[in-house]
């Protein structure tokens, strides 16, 4: 089996969120597809590590935030690389509260569902979202998950379906070389032309925004 | 409730294929994703009418064909727009049978799975693959859902989750011009500079490959 093939599946960047009875949270996700027209049916697909997993189940709702080519990529990381436990990842995002779930304004549009029906697998469930809501915010066109990879750099976290351990990527074009440097939050690789060094003390990774600082010579 | 958000959703464009007992068979999906990294497993969504569904259903095995950006568009139109109850979708495309399964030889990339659950919803079944094999056949990009409909101007067949009836379409830029003309077999609308009348008699629908004979005037 060559696990490469799963990345010629197609996917958008979104932002899964739910209010926790406290505050809003959510995370990053690919995998969201429609699933009948009449009604319009969501499903998404979330790891049971996610704490937004266990808030969806907790609350039957959830929404999704669809980001586009000019959203901060940040967001991606601030979403995807850190628990909504530990931290309240609606601090540094602009939101707006409706029907008690958070929108992230920043994203291309917004549709809010309430769960009718789930499928649980060894580590994610599979959520049917009845749509409440939809709209479209903006006219940019939305990111894909290929740009986000191939363009970005961006990595999948840990709990993504589309994660591989670096040590069991088949890809043989990725060169070995000693001075690739990359976060050590987000994993964003650095491949820009002036070498990592030169870049200026206040450089952010683009991904998490996390500063130079945190940033690691590959071995 | 905006509809109109719906098109930011993300997704490739493949060919979901089966063997009846007989003879191969499959359909056009957008709806295909990732669930789980290990073991490996893919969700796809398949609407209650088609003939594979109940060829899923029955055999307990798919295989999902990635189709790329120089795959033939017409292959889209051949596995969209008509049962395979009543055509051998298969008569014009190459294929290999694997694991009795059919790949379509066209396609990026394959992935062939054995069906481990399902959810069904109104109009569709979601059914869990456990993925069997999978490799990739070239280093063509896959082609998303988005370039289908946006660039060569494809249509949802009417079983797609993502088909929503022309009259409900809430999209306030189309304009109503007399001279557009429709395939009748695949509702592509050619939007060509050349006025149609002048196109040469052998023009051909790039989507599902019928004569122009089979163009209706938009009324």
């Amino acid at each position: 089996m060559n696990q490469n093939a799963f990345w010629n599946l197609s996917y958008g960047v979104y932002i899964i969120t739910v209010w926790d009875g406290e505050r809003p949270t959510g995370c990053t996700a690919n995998c969201v597809m429609q699933i009948t027209a009449e009604p319009p049916t969501i499903a998404v697909s979330i790891n049971h590590d996610n704490y937004t997993n266990q808030c969806i189940n907790k609350t039957g709702r959830f929404a999704i935030s669809i980001l586009a080519y000019n959203s901060d990529p940040s967001i991606i990381g601030t979403f995807g690389f850190q628990s909504g436990k530990l931290v309240n990842k609606f601090d540094m995002v602009r939101f707006e509260k409706l029907g008690e779930m958070p929108i992230v304004k920043d994203g291309c549009a917004y549709i809010t569902c309430e769960v009718i029906n789930k499928m649980e697998t060894d580590t994610h469930t599979v959520f049917l979202g009845k749509v409440l809501d939809a709209d479209v915010l903006s006219n940019e066109e939305p990111i894909t998950y290929s740009y986000y990879h191939k363009v970005l750099k961006g990595k999948s976290p840990k709990n993504a379906p589309t994660y591989i351990a670096d040590d069991k990527k088949e890809d043989k074009d990725i060169k070995q070389e000693s001075e690739k440097y990359i976060c050590s939050i987000c994993k964003y690789e650095y491949t820009g032309d002036i070498p990592f060094e030169e870049l200026p003390e206040d450089y952010k990774c683009p991904i998490c925004g996390q500063p130079k600082s945190v940033f690691k010579k590959k071995e």
